[in-house]
């Protein structure tokens, strides 16, 4: 099968534009096929507060009341999306920007909590494989935001690491799928203080171990869980690690390998 | 040749929420191939205002720097562009959104003009067909923001009719093309003050004789003048319409019809 790279970049490194753009260069000259899925960094949270739209925090999640969505709605599928398109474009990458509600590409439900109201956000029930595959045979790479839309059309704010995961799983029937989730750290660490800590593989014997000797930043555990059940669905490798080394990343010479 | 709907919905329309979700009905209604282009409304100057962007027009024409192209990238291809994506699918209708820069789908340049600096603003050189075949393929509607890209990845703020014309007579050599202006007007009007006076037919000889005897709304004129060159391009049929009216529009029993 045709090799598929889903990489997930995480919401720091969209902030700062010489690092994102560095990245997006590496990203552009990745060989084959290719998806990005980006968040949304904290470009939202800074229009929100210059319109006066106060943004609520419960457990590191947003809050999506119908003020925010809109504007998440316009930074992410908007502004920071297409900004990523035509960037990949002035590096020689075509590109095609997509949010999850374009034809329906991930359709989510809004989520269900015993406790907490999250508002508008969603969690994914399936990803239209057969168009992106579409899209990807053209020669596109295919760059993600994470907004997805429900059966009666309403848009929801959702986790990209799922969105990423999700799509790997869906394609991994049809491609040699590699996720990567990169963002500020060098991997998975011993000591979240020491860059030079990066655990090389982790599988899950190793994984358990480490979680019962509290090894592992509690921040990891769900990109760890989330990388696992990838593999147990198809996905052939899962790299955790740094979005300045991505090529690295892409040859096996750095991050955290997940395997099974 | 199967028959392809290229149409445009003008800015008044799309900021009265109750009108506009009545025409999105509509649209998910026609049946067949269908592309809506849209344009912005009010929504872009009023975050700009929020923000204490001010906006300059010359001729009116936004005049669009770095700032305003950021606006009207959040406001136009994703606010308003995601919108019309959900509101489709709520009424059984599936659609991809693109801007002009997503598959490099519209190319364009900046404009280049003697004495005026538009800014970011461009004019459409090439429409992506084959991509747009690609998706009309898979049964989607096509929806598209104002947006487009240059062969550096700069993106472009674009007018929407040239748009809408344009992707009409890319599309012309694949499809039956009918072009379709709607907006607030009834349509092409002898008197600018009574809807009731809508001419139903202009021929090339009928427009020369009205533009002589200054019997057309100066703003009409550019509209009419590109709706001519959509006809000497492949396109088989133009009409200029009310927005309400959208399913009358279609069976040709209501606005103007521009024939060759």
């Amino acid at each position: 099968m045709e090799k598929l790279f889903v990489i997930k970049i995480g919401g720091n490194i969209i902030d700062d534009e010489i690092k994102f753009s560095s990245f997006l260069q590496s990203f552009a000259g990745v060989e084959g096929k290719k998806i990005l899925v980006h968040g949304g960094g904290k470009l939202a949270t800074k229009l929100a507060n210059q319109l006066g739209i106060t943004q609520q925090m419960i457990d590191g999640r947003r809050i999506t009341d119908a003020e925010t969505l809109k504007i998440v709605t316009m930074v992410y599928a908007g502004y920071i999306n297409k900004n990523i398109v035509a960037q990949l474009q002035s590096f020689g990458c075509n590109a095609m920007g997509l949010c999850g509600a374009d034809g329906t590409v991930i359709k989510a439900h809004q989520r269900i909590h015993p406790t907490i109201n999250y508002g508008f956000v969603g969690d994914v029930d399936a990803v239209n494989s057969t168009l992106l595959k579409s899209l990807l045979d053209q020669n596109m790479a295919i760059v993600i935001a994470p907004i997805t839309v429900d059966v009666n059309g309403q848009l929801l704010n959702t986790n990209a690491d799922t969105i990423a995961q999700e799509t790997a799983k869906a394609l991994s029937s049809m491609y040699h799928v590699e996720l990567i989730y990169s963002f500020e750290k060098s991997g998975v660490l011993l000591d979240v203080d020491d860059e030079a800590s990066v655990i090389a593989t982790i599988d899950p014997s190793t994984y358990k171990t480490l979680k019962e000797e509290k090894k592992i930043f509690e921040g990891m555990i769900p990109k760890l869980d989330n990388a696992f059940a990838a593999l147990q669905n198809g996905v052939k490798k899962v790299v955790i690690g740094k979005a300045e080394e991505l090529d690295q990343l892409i040859s096996g010479n750095s991050g955290t390998s997940i395997i099974q």
